[in-house]
């Protein structure tokens, strides 16, 4: 759900003509590349008050539980991203319901963009990248196991929010950057 | 609010070991661009029923209204980004309400994060990339001059929501990718 796409290339950092902050320049080709932040995009999926997690069969946290969720494409939408990813990881089909939280982990710059979703079966499998998945109570979550604070906040705000037709998009718990802990794992 | 960042370095596009799609690769460095979709993020900044809109100095729409809004930076968070982009192009301090909205552009890969905001002084200003800014009551928009459709958009939301406290994050509209009109600007 998390990896770090960077790399190690031959840029320098300086601040292009008309610019006004430094950006990474190719010193080979003169090429710059504006680093953007990434989006991930994943869903909360509830099969019957049931949530799919899945078990992460890469690193980093392989073999911690996560949510189905992984990088935007380029001329994607996020809905389509969140499809796309249950797919991949869980063999799931969902279907969408509303935008249940951005968040954003500062370190990794990365911005997160969670759904609430409902499966449309229980036919669940792992996919690609993924261990096992499994359809938890909200009692049985193995909470000691979960890859990420991000699926934390995710779960927490999804439970926050049950039963609720509309609710504002839920964010990073006031004062987290969940930095450190990503910075540990 | 818009612009495309991408150039055309000598870059070539294959399948990556390990990847399922194809990524640019530099041609000269063998580095891998993971070319992401960008993320905008903006406000809809509201004084006294009034909105705050920027006549752009800018290609592309130099002289048309547009939010305060811009390419979100490496390690802002989503309400920084939408802060300094109101500072940087109206001069304009706001606290940010909650997200009103999020967009994508498909062809360009843009996926935007608008947030409703009040103004907290009505001392605005035309900053950096700005020709001058304006207090707008809803009935003095100037509709015709709107920079990009997904301003029409925010407003339009913005509007649709007024006086809710608590509201699901909107979307495009049913259909909409902004594709097309994006693409006559």
């Amino acid at each position: 759900m998390a990896e770090d796409r960077s790399s190690e290339p031959s840029f320098e950092s300086r601040v292009p003509e008309g610019d006004n902050r430094e950006r990474l320049v190719c010193d080979t080709c003169g090429h710059i590349q504006y680093d953007n932040p990434k989006i991930v995009v994943g869903a909360v999926c509830d099969w019957e008050g049931r949530v799919l997690l899945c078990r992460r069969d890469i690193d980093p946290r392989s073999g911690y539980w996560t949510l189905p969720a992984g990088y935007l494409e380029l001329e994607e939408t996020p809905v389509e991203g969140a499809l796309r990813e249950a797919r991949e990881e869980a063999e799931a089909d969902l279907e969408i319901d509303q935008l249940l939280a951005i968040y954003h982990v500062r370190r990794l710059s990365q911005i997160q963009l969670i759904y609430r979703a409902r499966l449309l079966s229980a036919e669940v499998a792992a996919g690609h990248e993924t261990r096992e998945v499994g359809l938890f109570a909200w009692g049985e979550i193995p909470w000691d196991d979960i890859a990420f604070p991000t699926v934390h906040w995710a779960l927490r705000d999804w439970r926050a929010v049950e039963g609720q037709a509309e609710f504002a998009t839920r964010a990073n718990p006031e004062g987290e950057s969940a930095d450190r802990l990503h910075r540990a794992r």
